[in-house]
């Protein structure tokens, strides 16, 4: 009798198989054959779950996104100091050395991807992007933000520092590691809070 | 008669051909067959000047370097006060608006593409890392920064907010304008400079 197969583990499945190729092959270098392939599955079952390319694709990105917002949503709800919560959302999206590395590249690859393909970037669906507004909604919150900061600017600052640094993980991993983004991190927090970040 | 040809220009030719096919196709979609036609060539003369694929896109990557650092060398030659100098040369390096709008976006696709290429990414290869560390470098000599600065970190940010913004102004274009990247670099200056810059 043959094993039933959850569908939504399968789509996962697939989805995790694209993202291997995606880091292997690059983006353009990416094709229906080599992800069947490599999930050890049949053109002909492939097609079963993703009826297009376009369709695989874009369930591959929103799964990138739905795991880092689980994670960020689960390190908000741990017990541990407000800042330190923060501090841990950004190294989640961060590779190396990160149970989402994979994840995290390919999110960049991702967002590369979009000034030439044909489906417009959306900056909502963008959970980089809304983890940073959030987490400058927090400062706020917080009240530990310095006085007189342009908050468009510091919101666009982390996101771009935050790119900057997964780019500079995939190129220079050897320049690289854990506990010298963690500080980084907290070097950029310390530069726009009032007082210096106790960890 | 035929034309003469000079081949320095005919390879400069074939490159900004390479340019425009990895900004439309991707580095993974990029072709010589792609390149060939852009620039009006048979495969045939595409060999007489590169003879292997891999050595037109060195080329082509080693042309933006060439080009970016150049224009940088000028604007340091310019008679402008050096702050000036400094944020033009970081706007250099940005689209969109910009003379080397095509270098700007195409050097970033190809540090992207260093993760997974054959050869290696080469730190001192890279003209825009050398151009911030100048920067860094510069600003210590004016002594024009805040006390107790870490400067390799500084060197790091001011890298990861030059590509974040290439990569924003590919993905948003409609939020970006010369003129908001140009405070957004001039606000980051502020950050670590004693005193606010007066542009």
């Amino acid at each position: 009798m043959p094993k039933l197969i959850d569908p939504i583990e399968r789509k996962q499945l697939i989805a995790q198989a694209t993202w291997k190729i995606i880091l292997e092959e690059g983006m353009e270098g990416t094709s229906v054959r080599k992800i069947a392939r490599e999930a050890g599955l049949s053109l002909g079952a492939m097609r079963y779950y993703f009826s297009t390319q376009e369709e695989l694709m874009l369930y591959a990105e929103a799964l990138v996104y739905e795991r880092l917002t689980d994670t960020t949503a689960a390190i908000f709800q741990k017990e541990m100091p407000p800042m330190e919560k923060i501090v841990n959302v950004l190294l989640a999206f961060l590779p190396p050395d990160n149970e989402l590395e994979t994840e995290a590249k390919v999110r960049l690859l991702f967002k590369v991807h979009a000034h030439h393909k044909k489906a417009a970037y959306v900056e909502q669906q963008d959970g980089a992007l809304q983890a940073i507004k959030n987490i400058l909604s927090n400062l706020i919150l917080l009240n530990v933000l310095k006085k007189k900061l342009n908050i468009p600017f510091e919101t666009d600052r982390l996101i771009y520092l935050l790119d900057g640094m997964v780019l500079d993980a995939m190129v220079r991993p050897n320049h690289t590691s854990r506990e010298r983004q963690r500080e980084l991190i907290i070097y950029h927090l310390n530069s726009i809070c009032k007082e210096k970040i106790n960890l």
